[in-house]
């Protein structure tokens, strides 16, 4: 049996923004624990837009669901399993799973995607940047064929609460989105 | 250190249908959003059976939740993040994630498994063909033995509004059904 | 194309008991179905401790959700699908899908890990023992490299009604937790 050449052990890194513009009624927060503090029972699904590390490119959007574990009051924050996919448009798409703190850094689990992500695992660092509206996600993907420059970016923009995507990804130019890019 | 021969990388096709015959509760359309159009913040637990692709085998059923993410009006559908798993009675389960779009085709990934499908990972084609009572997959699978012919099954039923399974397998009768199926 | 080194194909067994020492406000029943009995629709979020399998340690915490799937009268309990996650402080978590029954073993997919769990498949047989407060698993782990001695601790204590933490683990006692165990 020769050894697997269709999954490269070999690590690639993926930056990527994810952005809540405001305009996607997302998230919906629903405080099924009726309590007045963020309690296990509320219920956060969400979908936001994501672009490539440099800003110059809009990829898509986030979608999934938040499931509020623990209120962490010393940290002013939260603590949520977070259970999402990032899509890319025609590329195909990433699923993962893992804690999401509101005031520090996490690493998730890569569960699989499709697409040119066909086969990925490995595992993504969550940095919330100011929240709940701007996240830097540093991907550590393996199993997959080399990514396309054009998802890659060139060097990422350093994570800081000034940054935002450029005009042109914003308004969804076309040279600034990569091919039916997720909506 | 060998090659893990445990995990073949060659893919198999898995082709299998989900159909809701209205007697499971299924689905439940929770609409937390309270709003009247479908939006975000709706969840939608389910579960439907699913028979071999070529509609002679009672195979198990789908269990798990879908989470609104969008209307989408110029479709006349909705986009979902779906997140279930697929019993085969006692030969295990296959989990998978990815957008389940009411109104087009898409691949979503193969998250893990167990059983005969422990270790299994890539892909699977979902094509909605009546909504929300008939749906045909396509699993591209990696990563496991060769499948058991009962769960394979002969040539699949080209996927049209009008299958229906077999009379044998809709009733469950030993010979339509596989070890201990999933109901 | 070298053999991939990095991710063995052995398996290591790791034994790990889940209780609920109802101090955490779980399970959240979100009685959505709004029926008397257990039913489609009802969401069960839900956060409990681990210990290692020798009841000597402190290792974390579970996170996530089951879906009710189906009351199962003749079995006096129910099928869930469930979706969570094991922390194991710095060490990191594992994920894992598939059926809860509470009246049985079953077999769950593992999709995925982060920290020393990074790359993690292979499945988990979870034992329910008194319900719904103690629950014993065994992890069948590959793709990782060696678990540390303090996470696989000593021979795992028989899973029995009557298992206990030890008051060290259950105080979380330095010695007798992890690294920044996930609280």
């Amino acid at each position: 049996i020769p050894p697997d050449s269709s999954r490269p052990a070999k690590v690639q890194e993926l930056c990527v923004y994810e952005i809540n513009e405001r305009d996607r009624g997302s998230p919906a927060y629903l405080r099924l624990s009726q309590k007045s503090v963020n309690s296990l029972g509320d219920l956060v699904p969400f979908s936001n837009k994501i672009y490539s590390g440099d800003l110059e490119k809009r990829l898509g959007v986030t979608a999934g669901l938040c499931v509020l574990i623990q209120n962490v009051p010393e940290k002013k924050g939260d603590r949520y399993e977070a259970i999402y996919s990032f899509y890319f448009g025609d590329y195909g798409h990433v699923s993962v799973q893992g804690a999401y703190l509101t005031y520090e850094d996490t690493y998730l689990a890569v569960t699989g995607g499709s697409g040119i992500f066909e086969g990925v695992y490995g595992q993504v660092k969550l940095q919330p940047i100011v929240f709940p509206i701007k996240l830097f996600y540093t991907f550590y993907l393996k199993g997959i064929s080399d990514l396309p420059a054009e998802i890659l970016g060139k060097k990422p923009v350093e994570p800081s609460p000034a940054i935002e995507p450029s005009p042109a990804a914003k308004a969804t130019e076309p040279q600034a989105t990569i091919p039916n890019f997720t909506n």
